[in-house]
């Protein structure tokens, strides 16, 4: 069911600001659910969830532990399924340490943007990574999206998703449900 | 910019529980503004919100006036432009008859369902009804999904949104943004 070697991983910290200033945004529920269920639509290993603030890490534990061990994992077993793929991280590299320890090499660190920009990877070859057993990690900017330092430490980025208008302002969640889609789905028609 | 002649309608009623039985849903926040992303994204002509409720008519009329005529479009016109595609309706035949006088023809009429099931239109197909400028309105469920009688009387049912698992439960959010992609995306690789 789940041969793809592909994690996710939604950055809170450090991300910009509508000035582009470089600032740490706030766990969302509605983040986790949504990213959550469509990973594990697509066979994500695990959704990484970055923030270094303390009292939002203990935020988004407590929306996970009331799906996966409380009352309502027992109501909603495919919810609970789901949010059992989130893990917190302090940081992008704590992600990827740890998941270069349970793919027994370091993944494939790949991120998207909605700017029109140089991206430096296609989804063809994003695909043929992971379709070649690749492990390859997605990261995903909330806010106003990732930071510079974040663009420079990886490994390729990926082409803004476009529709056929100019206007490129979809939700994280919108985006990540859109790119495991091109990445990871059947390519049905 | 917007050639193509495609709705979407998030029905808030009549859906199902998770039992079944037919009920009306509560309008949310993100569904308006996640789907109105995705629509502007993808050239939408209009965004339908569904629901015969006095009391959510009201609501997502003020949530859609903050963003287009208060503060929040002022600050953020992209929101402003994307929130500004939604219209009211109170039943969805009376979205099929406006969006008919807006195209000036009745709509193909598509349901999409999470469940496997018998589908009567393939993706392929639905691209070909709107390549060929054909109005097509996509109806989209909240809760649960479409209730049985409005599966009856569309004029078509796109397959559900599979990946490589058996998983199935994408937010409807996620659903939208994934299926206006293949339906209206560039098919970009």
């Amino acid at each position: 069911m789940n041969d793809v070697k592909v994690d996710v991983a939604l950055v809170h910290y450090p991300v910009v600001n509508r000035l582009g200033e470089t600032i740490g945004s706030a766990v969302t529920n509605l983040d986790l659910h949504d990213i959550a269920r469509a990973g594990k639509t697509y066979g994500v290993g695990t959704y990484w969830v970055i923030t270094p603030f303390a009292e939002q890490q203990q935020l988004a534990a407590q929306i996970v532990g009331h799906w996966t061990e409380g009352y309502g994992g027992s109501v909603n077993p495919d919810r609970s399924n789901a949010l059992a793929l989130i893990r917190l991280s302090a940081t992008i590299e704590e992600a990827i340490e740890k998941a270069a320890l349970t793919y027994g090499t370091r993944p494939v660190v790949l991120a998207t943007c909605a700017k029109q920009q140089e991206s430096t990877r296609s989804f063809a070859q994003a695909r043929q990574l992971i379709n070649g057993d690749t492990p390859v990690m997605i990261l995903f900017g909330t806010a106003w999206g990732l930071s510079p330092a974040v663009m420079a430490m990886v490994d390729g980025v990926l082409p803004p998703i476009c529709g056929p208008t100019a206007f490129n302002h979809l939700s994280v969640r919108s985006a990540a449900s859109i790119i495991l889609d091109r990445l990871c789905g059947r390519g049905e028609s």
